[in-house]
């Protein structure tokens, strides 16, 4: 790492949210721009955030006898039209291949904005029986919008990574089932790996994916009062297996056509992080999420070098049994440039050894999270390290519980709603009559979009907080990204 | 799996070599054409191959201090162009977004095809000091090539998953550690997880990748006698390094241009495990590349039938902590049946129990590669069937080895030369002066391409086999794919 690189955030995160996040994503190295407009390169740092959310839902998704499959990165413009509304949503956003080699194609080729067409497309060949059902597929791959508003690192980009799960059903309850069971597994991600508390709940027809009979979605709230949508799972009813034929001879030898469902999550999670737990100093990583749990920095003196730098190698290779530790035993930075450094990228622990430390027969132990410093007696280490490990994890969560649970008010009255909206962030919760005009109309008078319909407690009652018509929900309303 | 999918493989290995192998693939589930000309869908027991490729490559480069990351999918035309050599191998076979939404791009974007160029530019911003030095990133992603012959899944398709390493070094030394470092991890690759025995060689110049300064490689041998390329790594010298501007201040505070290796093995590799390892039954796993090591299947008849499901549960059962295994309990279809099932997908072991079985208080235990039955205690099941997966493994490398052997001849005049390419098969080592124009009237007068100069004993002795001039090198040539 390049010390001019890793000179910190020279701005705080209450002063300007936006420019605090663009800093701690390019300093933390997390992920960068290119010479592509849009287009990002995840580093490693990002990079094995991914990859622990990836370990995490893969291991789900098989225990619940979902399968990994590949399928072309490549749409023919044709497929993407089969499905009406689906055309609607993704057309105005696709990048086009147009020449392969030296000619000219005769149909366009749409970069995927996402899989279902070209999915469907093999899944009506391989489907015939109620013995090929259920069918549970995942894929891990990239996809392609061609977004025009600015660029975003990991929040909006033109390419991004995500997985995208397809499965097919003999039934719609089943395949309600299938998309109640992915949102759970979306929530617990999110709270036991990312320390996120998340609303799930369901999205109204005008936010509904494109092609979907519902859209359930998870959403979490910002520390700028904004909702970000960190998860999706769609049924889909049976409007794409009848645009591609997936029919099936069911028991009792009826030829119908299957249900389906879609879900997702992407890299856009890795966002979400960083804007709930960053500080002004740089990423906080929940230890559960950490590729490195803690670091050990031996405190260096021309007098005492030698003596401290072997001690500390050898706590760090004691640790090293219990959790992944990296020993930061490079003579040409301070220990002070090393605690910034460490601490932007946001490892949870970080031990500090001293001569006066070595004579104590002690370690500093500093959280990431609270700063809090614990002096630890060497033979105890280990198994505070671990303690500590688990109870930081636990904390963050009930920190951004807490940040919810505080930024979330539920109103009586529009003008209640409105001098929240103006002058307060977060969710508010209201009763709505369930017509999109009111919706709509919320929006241009409030500027919030109602998020969703929460799956717990989602039932109205009384009133519409705008048109005091019957009310039919009690929605989740918010600024949005 | 409809009934109908796993009528079994028509045609012989021995007969039509390359029907077998396209109904294997299309039978077995492993890919699939889609509905775009040359691409292929990976389907999960296909995917579920490379996921244990994936997971043996990435512990080796996390273990050598390579970390993940990910670049756009898109390349500018004007880097591609960057680097002379590069641009003249990889634009003929390029696909081009030329559109994004409504817009046409002022420059195409080509797919990436390999990633140098994209990568490198990020690399020119990251790279200053000898601090920054090595970097080691590897990314797993799909690249695309507009390939004109006709598709075969798995080994030519436009569009393959694969994994590509992207090195940057302060010396050329240290570049080629790196290069011939990855070339035995994929040696080990080929030889442990897939059974499949491999020659470690340097490209000559004719055949090198585009760009690099010298191309190693490993080759195999097919069954139809034609040598397979399984995995390159190149050490690019300062080629882009310079074409790039990626350069550092090195501790005697000189600028200087650094080193580059790139490597790659691809999704290539299930299409050679398949030729390799598969018969007329259908794929046959080594057992460390298989996600199912056994599948229980119980031989039932009317009056047996609970007490022979009861116990084959049970052998399952405890077979499971030791194995992964699979216990196959449909009723609705015959033991002969589900035995072709299991043999076309290439489970290692089938583990049959009927009433007779019960009796004897044992299991027949049957080998896919051998088909050995071995009658087996119930009480020494758990034991032998991990004592035989491991045997299994050996046994097919053992065979594959004997295989290349037996098809490996070194000759000492170009009739011989010749005539061994018109009757026989497999690889011919022969002497050869390094003359490209030798190199390439070989080929036009017996089909015979070279292969690689082997690092094992590849110096030169005598008379080049076709010229008579002083020999360079002892090279290995045979027919390629």
């Amino acid at each position: 790492m390049a010390e001019d690189q890793t000179a910190g955030i020279t701005v705080k995160k209450d002063d300007d949210f936006g420019e605090w996040y663009n800093q701690l994503v390019l300093k933390a190295e997390l992920a960068d721009f290119t010479a592509i407009k849009g287009f990002m390169a995840i580093r490693p740092n990002g990079y094995s955030i991914w990859e622990k959310i990836q370990a995490y839902l893969d291991a789900r998704f098989k225990e619940t006898g979902h399968r990994n499959s590949y399928f072309p990165a490549l749409i023919p413009e044709k497929f993407l039209t089969k499905e009406a509304q689906h055309i609607e949503g993704f057309a105005p956003e696709a990048f086009w291949v147009t020449q392969e080699g030296e000619n000219d194609l005769e149909e366009r080729l749409a970069l995927r904005p996402t899989s279902e067409t070209i999915m469907y497309d093999s899944y009506s060949k391989w489907i015939k029986s109620w013995r090929d059902l259920p069918l549970l597929l995942n894929v891990w791959c990239s996809v392609f919008r061609y977004e025009t508003k600015t660029t975003k690192l990991f929040l909006r980009t033109r390419e991004f990574l995500w997985q995208e799960g397809h499965t097919v059903h003999a039934t719609r309850e089943e395949a309600d089932v299938e998309v109640r069971q992915q949102l759970d597994t979306y929530k617990d991600l999110c709270e036991t790996l990312l320390a996120i508390p998340v609303i799930q709940g369901l999205k109204t027809d005008r936010e509904r994916f494109a092609g979907a009979l519902t859209t359930t979605s998870i959403e979490a709230i910002m520390p700028d009062g904004k909702a970000l949508q960190m998860g999706t799972s769609h049924n889909l009813g049976q409007n794409f297996s009848k645009a591609f034929g997936i029919k099936f001879i069911d028991k009792d030898e009826k030829e119908k056509f299957a249900w389906q469902t879609s879900w997702g999550v992407s890299t856009r999670l890795i966002g979400a992080l960083i804007m709930v737990h960053g500080d002004d100093k740089g990423l906080v990583l929940p230890p559960k999420l950490a590729e490195t749990k803690a670091v050990v920095v031996p405190i260096l003196f021309e007098d005492s070098k030698k003596k401290v730098l072997a001690a500390s190698r050898k706590i760090a290779e004691k640790l090293s049994k219990d959790i992944a530790v990296h020993f930061d035993d490079r003579e040409n930075y301070s220990a002070g440039w090393k605690f910034n450094e460490w601490e932007l990228v946001g490892i949870p622990l970080r031990i500090e050894l001293g001569p006066k430390d070595i004579e104590k027969k002690q370690a500093v132990v500093v959280r990431r999270d609270t700063g809090t410093k614990s002096f630890v007696k060497l033979s105890e280490l280990n198994k505070f390290a671990s303690a500590e490990l688990e109870k930081m994890q636990k904390d963050m969560l009930s920190s951004a519980r807490k940040f919810l649970k505080d930024n979330t008010h539920e109103v009586k009255s529009y003008n209640e709603f409105k001098k929240l909206m103006g002058s307060s962030r977060g969710f508010i919760i209201a009763q709505w009559c369930g017509s999109e005009d009111c919706e709509i109309k919320i929006q241009e008078e409030t500027t919030a979009t109602l998020r969703c319909i929460p799956l717990n407690k989602g039932k109205g009652s009384g009133k519409c907080v705008r048109c005091s018509k019957k009310s039919q929900h009690r929605a989740y309303f918010a600024k949005s990204y």
